[in-house]
């Protein structure tokens, strides 16, 4: 299982994304023209739609979500493509990371040189009991679902276990929450955009306003370890430890590497891509790990020739906040066991030695979860291209990566971008 | 949108398929255990798993079928294919199709060098109404399933328009259905694999059996032609000329060029593929032809350097009679409102000029829709290898096509097969 050359580079053009959030009234349909209209801004000389050759949309289940099914076609008509190829791809939470590379795939065969890859999903019409049934069904239904797991219990197992390998502690958790939530309250289009201190003095407020007793928290640690404010989801996960439920959508312009330059001056390339599936994690030998992630990983490192050392910044797959720090072991950013203590010490804040979703993360800016991959294409898209705003890095970033986990891991697909 | 070529070719060394039908009791992956089960026994010169690079998936909806998602990693794992990238793709009942195109152009990337494609589909667990409400999904929810649209209407509409433009009757669409069911009466992996003559003696026997009076029908088509033997579904579609609720997988072992003939010494060739989108039924200008049928049809003759007279034999969408005709018009097999008169006149027969679906189609051998595109391979594939057993076509042919719809045409995908 070597890990080969593409038959030819691929380049991103152009990358968009609708605000995520809770959207009533409006479909999956209707989101991605948002993530769509915002994208065909970004592309610096402009692009005809009518040379878009391919479209690969990246979908977990609007056929539970929304009770609609065949996706592709129908958002490919809605945005004027008919009638070009229209495929849909899911691979769970990372279905549009999947996208993205069987877009980049096609490009590489010589098929097409222009493709758009977009993610989209509407989870939010759903009561929350529902919603959490339809994202089990990522997981092992006769062997995990059916014995009573659901993703916050699998996800807490992880921290468990973390807890008990490296001495990590439930604040542990809780400062990757902040760090995001500080990351995304500079991100315009975050769900929840708000530092954990803007989300107490609204809170504060309202009970005020209410007759309440004022509460009594200092600290953001306060606030997060109050059992009223910030409640046990399945220990030691607490709402503000997971990410949201979400409508969103994004979009991204994928053209073949010769053609790059008649669509920007500033092409971002994708240099490395690595994907690999797992069985379900009951299966596993080890929960403070995801073996998928650490292959995907080094597959693509080894085709982009860099080392974990040479990523600037990276977005990640922080469905949890222990996610986060996993992820940042599995892509070896920091040594396992080492993850937990480089968040506590503030490495992976946008100020660190490396900084880790300063899009805000699916924790703050949103989990649409067939949108979430390519929304993280889009936040390392525009870092690399310095038009990242008020959440931009300093030091003029030139390569940048994501990490998007499907499940506990049945999938994992990284890539890596360059500016050159 | 030009039709370029691949950046190498590609060649099926191996295929095979589970029985269709309805097996209770068995979930989607054990059904598809048994696809991969008779693929390995297909490659001649024997294929190691470990050396399988990629799995690309064509399922519908298991979401809907059976509250399992993420089904690419689950079956990769229980086939023992675990670490290797799991892909799910959907395309409604063009699904494995639309796998099997992206397996191509993953290998002809220079990516992967052997790719397993499969299709899967389990979906006689639910009450048949609901298996219609989920098949509806394909459809345009909110613009055609709200307005009291379902498959059998959609092509009930495209039949009646077929009949008032060139003079079909009902009688024309049964002979279809009889055509395929003696094809499929040779196939002992159909689902209903008895002519339509041996199921009129089987309820004759039955009615005797309960002291009813003996029917009177003398002819197939005195039994299609008769209400309660033949219930009309959607005028003028009866429960004959739909095809069934199945369960089935199949399976294709992709290679590319240069290893075919390290598998076999008689590889088949994708010397051609078209696919093409489309908008919903509603807002199309003809219902007597599927636009995306014709557009990707025209796409793989360009890509195989072929034309339609070029085909031996085909595999086509028949999920209703009134499609099988459609279809060997928009392949271009015969002219716009001839494709009735050639059923009629037995030109799509086993014995004659264009043979059509010899492995009793869709229609008998079952339509367990994420497999039966890659079902439709795996009869082209016996075909030209001379492999079909009873119902193997005379002369020795060399090209044969799959063509396979999803939705009402909202997906299309045709393919072109070589025996060099």
């Amino acid at each position: 299982m070597g890990n080969k050359k593409l038959g030819r580079g691929v380049a991103v053009v152009g990358a968009g994304m609708s605000k995520f959030g809770s959207f009533p009234g409006f479909t999956s349909r209707d989101i991605f023209v948002d993530a769509y209209k915002d994208l065909l801004t970004t592309v610096d000389k402009g692009i005809d739609p009518k040379d878009i050759e391919a479209f690969y949309l990246g979908n977990y289940s609007s056929d539970l979500f929304e009770g609609q099914a065949h996706l592709a076609p129908i958002i490919a008509n809605w945005i004027g493509l008919s009638p070009i190829p229209a495929v849909r791809l899911e691979g769970a939470c990372a279905s549009s990371s999947v996208a993205f590379r069987e877009g980049m795939i096609a490009i590489a065969s010589g098929l097409y040189d222009i493709v758009l890859v977009g993610g989209i999903e509407k989870m939010t019409d759903l009561p929350i009991s529902a919603v959490t049934d339809t994202l089990a069904t990522a997981a092992d239904i006769p062997y995990e679902v059916n014995a009573g797991f659901t993703f916050p219990g699998f996800y807490a197992s992880m921290a468990t276990a973390y807890m008990h390998a490296y001495g990590a502690t439930p604040e542990t958790f809780m400062k990757v929450g902040i760090k995001n939530h500080k990351h995304g309250s500079l991100n315009p289009k975050a769900q929840f955009g708000q530092k954990i201190s803007e989300i107490m003095e609204i809170k504060r407020a309202s009970a005020i306003n209410k007759g309440k007793p004022a509460p009594t928290w200092e600290t953001e640690l306060d606030f997060l370890s109050d059992n009223k404010s910030n409640p046990l989801i399945a220990w030691p996960m607490r709402l503000y430890d997971c990410s949201p439920v979400s409508d969103g959508g994004a979009a991204l312009l994928l053209v073949s590497e010769e053609l790059a330059y008649q669509f920007t001056d500033h092409p971002i390339f994708v240099i490395g891509s690595g994907a690999a599936s797992d069985g379900p994690l009951h299966a596993r030998s080890s929960l403070t790990s995801i073996p998928s992630a650490k292959l995907a990983a080094d597959k693509a490192y080894e085709m982009a020739g860099v080392s974990a050392s040479d990523v600037k910044l990276a977005e990640v797959h922080d469905c949890f906040t222990i996610a986060e720090i996993i992820a940042t072991e599995d892509l070896g950013f920091f040594e396992e066991g080492k993850g937990g203590k480089a968040a506590e010490e503030g490495q992976t804040s946008r100020t660190g030695s490396k900084p880790i979703n300063t899009s805000g993360g699916l924790k703050s800016k949103g989990h649409p979860v067939g949108a979430s991959g390519a929304g993280q294409v889009v936040e390392v898209w525009k870092q690399l291209r310095g038009q990242a705003g008020d959440r931009q890095l300093s030091g003029n970033p030139d390569l940048g990566l994501t990490h998007n986990v499907g499940g506990t891991g049945q999938t994992c697909i990284v890539n890596i971008f360059e500016r050159r």
